[in-house]
């Protein structure tokens, strides 16, 4: 029962937001959706394989409109956005994005959002699946800040794949081809004014092109899909099996709430003596201090092909004593073999150690830690 | 286009949390699904109408596990509460649950949940589709208040129709059917303490029972089919044309952070005199005296039935001006017409108006504002 995600017809209505760039996404077929920020997100087109494999030699258009913005600006900015990030942002500079958690007086993950600096005063949180507006909008309005905290109409369009940058050049001019992994320009396309930033939720590089006037949604779409075509442009969306693969987690499936940044790998991300008042200090400092209990850990779990599971799996020793969950996995056609996140103890976190999972066979499946190379 | 809400395949993960009676859900062949509070939640059986008729008629078992609870407990719970609402808490009583919606400091609703008080100073918010618990979170952080918030493992489950009371009476004895609407007991059912309202997403009675075991979730749920039987039992869901017949609006769909209370017909909840403090108050005495520009209209729409919009319909005066903008609509068997909620000018709003709909046929279709008993 665990392997089987649930496989249904989703119905949508209102509430759950229409993208600008819906009826694109319609057109060309995408046979699975899942729900994000209130917002529809294609799953797959022809099948999560098929699109891997294109995805990993061609290029591919991205309806991620669900990456939702949340805008801060105004005199205290920069201090609400530091309030709630272990991460500086100080340092960042106008036209850099950098990925931060946010972390709350518990220690506890409320999204880990790409933060974009617009001006010295203005930041937009490209945030994962939480409603970051409303945390924000609270400690805000709680602090007494002279912030403007709100969802502007923001939605990004991802060009991604190994042919993205010579794509891009085509539209932009080949100085586009200079431009930084988590920087970010404007440009003009398709007649309207676009932020264009070298980043992606993906490991085959790219742009995720920022619309600000959702009006211009198909008509920006239909721009890039032109230019596409020598490419073998095909629509697509984030793949799973590219996310494992690459490394890359996923807010809601492998952190939660209930998870601080130690415990998931994200110790790296944690400036403990920043300059500017945040949050989570005391706690992370606590945390810090006693050692993290549990940890990230890579497993790869050899036989047959195996699923996404539909929850955590329990994670077990090779005693059978339940060390932890496994909140991720795809098969690799890379490693050619189940690639996995699991959030296990400390102490069982040890390169090349055997350990079982119950994926819902008869028996638990033997898997192996493995580091981020998945070696 | 407009009129097509999109129905394709979902795809679930661990960020869509598992509900503790999903397995049933799935037996009973759930055909389709919305998403809610990160969480899956059934929209159909057999048929949305099959489904009402049934409804009207027996007794239902519906999942609604995604109506998640934010629990707020400690010295300053009362006062937390009090501050994110206009409407007073102060005055509810131990054993009570009332509907309250939640007003930021703009006048923006940012859901409308039940409070139910458990005791003096601890409350279950019963949250609509926004995190809630993020925002009351940031605030309670930012006012530096001596409250506990957090989302407890409550979930749940619930018993509508008209065969409801008998059913629960068989269970719990003849005393549960004196329980009055909106009041709530504690009792055990399968072998799980649980609390149970008079209360329901719907027009046709019934109660929520609140597991707070989810090891209990398919428990509870077997012992209540067991007792349903009898009554003709089915696996039901919140019914989107019994929800409209019964003039109850949908947070995402009839109003949203755009919205203040006044326009989408929730003045009766505001106190602007009530004596704690409230974050709303301001905007919403300004509003008050100003007059709301637009107000929640009920419209009825004559002729082939029309669906759920995916998005919202664009409503026209006599002379084709925009005046506002239709966000729910269903075919009602009761009135034999189509029922609808809009958001419309509040000078246009006159009862017996007639107004146009842009429902994505050729030309507008007529439409007729009627009273909130569709009259």
């Amino acid at each position: 029962m665990h392997l089987t995600p649930l496989l249904s017809q989703l119905v949508l209505s209102r509430r759950l937001r229409q993208t600008p760039f819906e009826p694109r996404a319609r057109e060309h077929n995408a046979r699975a959706y899942t729900i994000y920020n209130h917002m529809p997100l294609a799953c797959s087109y022809e099948s999560p394989e098929a699109d891997y494999h294109h995805l990993c030699q061609q290029v591919q258009i991205w309806d991620v409109a669900c990456e939702r913005q949340v805008e801060v600006s105004g005199v205290d900015a920069l201090k609400l956005v530091e309030l709630v990030t272990p991460r500086a942002v100080a340092s960042s500079r106008i036209g850099e994005c950098r990925y931060a958690p946010l972390v709350d007086e518990f220690g506890g993950i409320v999204n880990d959002p790409i933060i974009i600096r617009l001006a010295a005063t203005r930041f937009w949180l490209s945030t994962a699946d939480s409603d970051v507006l409303l945390w924000l909008k609270g400690i805000n309005y709680g602090r007494g800040y002279d912030a403007q905290v709100f969802e502007p109409e923001v939605s990004p369009l991802a060009v991604q794949g190994p042919k993205a940058t010579d794509l891009m050049a085509d539209l932009l001019g080949e100085a586009v081809r200079e431009l930084r992994f988590f920087h970010f320009i404007t440009a003009r396309l398709a007649d309207t004014e676009v932020i264009i930033a070298r980043s992606g939720w993906g490991g085959q590089g790219g742009f995720e092109i920022y619309l600000q006037d959702s009006a211009r949604g198909l008509a920006l779409w239909d721009c890039i899909w032109a230019a596409g075509e020598k490419y073998q442009i095909r629509a697509g969306c984030p793949n799973h099996i590219d996310r494992i693969e690459s490394g890359l987690l996923s807010y809601g499936n492998d952190m939660t709430l209930a998870n601080n940044p130690y415990e998931c790998g994200l110790a790296r991300f944690i400036d403990l003596h920043k300059e500017a008042e945040y949050m989570a200090r005391a706690a992370l400092t606590r945390i810090a201090a006693a050692g993290a209990e549990k940890s990230l850990a890579y497993l790869t779990l050899a036989g047959a092909p195996l699923s996404a599971p539909r929850t955590e799996l329990p994670v077990l020793d090779a005693t059978g004593r339940d060390i932890g969950i496994l909140t991720s996995m795809a098969y690799s056609p890379k490693f050619a073999t189940n690639l996995a996140f699991a959030t296990v103890a400390t102490a069982a976190n040890q390169h090349g150690a055997i350990v079982q999972v119950e994926v819902g066979e008869k028996t638990p499946r033997a898997a192996r830690v493995v580091n981020r190379q998945w070696q």
